[in-house]
C-alpha cells in the first residue's frame, strides 16, 4: 500500500504477447524497460527479472504477460527512497480477441479529442502515468471504432491510445518521433528493422494532421495485434495499400495462427 | 493487482492534516477530491467517505491521513470499467518535521530544470500521475533548499514540488493560475478566501519566471506546514515581508501548536 508504483505511478510496465511460453520481441521489451529503469533512476536487475519471466511464461503457455515494475516502498513525499527496494510484479491474462476483418479490411480510427502534453522526460517511455490514455478511451463508446488517434497541442500526429500510427507516402514510410509525448511501441520499433531490411526507406519524424489526412496509406500496430490497415478517420477514406500488405507479410511470424483474432 | 491505481494512476489522493481527531480543512479536501471524481468520472460516495474517514482520524489522534481513491480493479486496456468499484485506501504517517527557521526567516528555493507538461484536462486534480514531482524533487539532494519551484515550457511559474507559490507586487497578492498544470493545493484556496476576507487584493493569472523574480515578496504554502517565506530563488534574495506575516497570522489557527517544525 506504501509502494510508489500506486502512489504517484511511480514505475513502468511491459505488455507481452506469449506463444507456447516465449514471449515475442523478448529483447525489446527488455531493452525498453532497461531504457526506462534508467531514465527514472530505478535500479533494475534484468537477469534475475528474465529468470523469473521466463518462468513465469513457462507457466503461462499462452496468453498476455504483463510485467510492472515500481520504485518499490517510501516514506511520504517525493523524493526517492535511499536505498530503493523496486517492486516486480507479473501478471497473466488470456489475449484480447478482436475481429478478424481488423487485420483482414482495416479498421475506422476515432478522432479523439484529448491533446498529449509534452513532458521529454517522460516521452516514449511505457510508465504507468497513464491518466491520459484512459481519458482518451472513454472518449468513444462506439465499437465501430477500433482505437483513436492522440495528437498533441500543436496538431502534431503522435500515435493512438494503445498503438503506434504508420502513414505511407509516394513508397516512404513515416511514424511520429516521438521525443516529447507517445509510448515508443516494441511492435513500431520492429517494423521499422524490417521494413529497413526489406529495403524500404523509413523516416521519423514529426508527422502534422494534414499530413496524416492527405497519405496513401495509414495504419496502427501494436506488439499484440500486429498491424491493423486503416480505413477511415476522419474526412478520409483509404483502402488497404499495397506496403501496408506487404509489412504484415514481413511480420507475419509474430502474428500467424495467433489467436488473438476471431472470426 | 488489478487495481487501476497501480496499472494507470487512475485515481485521486488527498494528503489530510490531522490533529485531535480532526482533520484541518476537510471542506476543502473533500470539495478538491469531488471535484477530481467528477472530472475523471470516477464514482464517489462522499458520505460513506466521509464517515469512514472521519473514523480513521479519530483513530490516529495526530499525524497525516493519507486518502487513495482509485478506480478499481478493470479489465486489461485503457476502457473504463463498467460498472466501476472504486477502492478507498486510508493511510497514516506522522507529521512531517521541518525546521523552525523554514517559517520564522524563509527558505532557498531550487531551481528545477524540468518543465511542467501542460494537460487542461487534469490541470488542479492532485492525481495519482506523479512522476513529474518525483523527477523534479530528485533533482536537487543539498537540504539548504527546502523546497523547488516548477515552471512550464513558456517559462511561466507554475507551483513548487509539494507547494503552491504566492508573490506580493505593490500590496497585490497574486498566484498562479492552474489551468493547464500544478496542483490546486487547499491551503491555496483557504488563503485565497482569508486575504480576500482581509480586504487585501487577490490575483489569480499567469505569472512569469521574471514576475517572480521582480516580486517585493515570494512565498510557498500548502496544508501540512502553512506558509514559507522564501529568501532566496536563483538570482534573488528577499527579506520576510510584512504580507507574508500579515498572512502567517490569518492562517495561524491551521499551524498554531503544530508538532511539525522542530527548533
Amino acid at each position: 500500500m506504501a509502494d510508489r508504483g500506486l502512489a504517484y505511478g511511480d514505475g513502468l510496465f511491459e505488455t507481452i504477447k506469449v506463444r507456447h511460453g516465449q514471449a515475442a520481441l523478448l529483447e525489446r521489451h527488455l531493452a525498453r524497460l532497461a531504457d526506462g529503469c534508467q531514465r527514472l533512476s530505478i535500479p533494475c536487475d534484468l537477469t534475475l527479472l528474465t529468470s523469473e519471466l521466463q518462468a513465469f511464461m513457462q507457466q503461462l503457455g499462452d496468453g498476455v504477460c504483463k510485467l510492472i515494475i515500481t520504485r518499490g516502498a517510501g516514506q511520504r513525499g517525493y523524493a526517492m527512497p535511499d536505498p530503493c527496494t523496486p517492486q516486480r510484479i507479473l501478471q497473466a491474462s488470456a489475449l484480447p480477441q478482436w475481429p478478424a476483418v481488423y487485420a483482414e479490411q482495416g479498421v475506422q480510427l476515432f478522432n479523439c479529442q484529448l491533446r498529449l502534453a509534452q513532458q521529454p522526460l517522460l516521452a516514449g517511455l511505457k510508465h504507468l502515468n497513464r491518466l491520459e490514455q484512459v481519458l482518451a478511451r472513454a472518449e468513444w463508446q462506439d465499437p465501430a471504432y477500433a482505437e483513436g488517434v492522440l495528437l498533441d497541442a500543436q496538431e502534431r500526429v503522435i500515435d493512438c491510445v494503445f498503438s503506434n500510427i504508420f502513414i505511407v507516402q509516394q513508397q516512404q514510410l513515416l511514424t511520429p518521433s516521438l521525443h516529447a509525448a507517445g509510448v515508443a511501441g516494441v511492435m513500431r520499433a520492429e517494423l521499422l528493422q524490417r521494413a529497413e531490411n526489406a529495403g524500404i526507406n523509413v523516416v521519423v519524424r514529426d508527422i502534422t494532421l494534414q499530413q496524416l489526412l492527405q497519405a496513401d496509406e495509414v495504419f496502427t500496430c501494436n506488439s499484440l495485434y500486429g498491424i491493423w490497415p486503416v480505413r477511415h478517420y476522419r474526412t478520409q477514406h483509404w483502402s488497404v495499400g499495397s506496403m501496408t500488405r506487404k509489412l504484415q507479410y514481413l511480420i507475419n511470424d509474430l502474428v500467424d495462427g495467433s489467436p488473438c483474432y476471431v472470426s
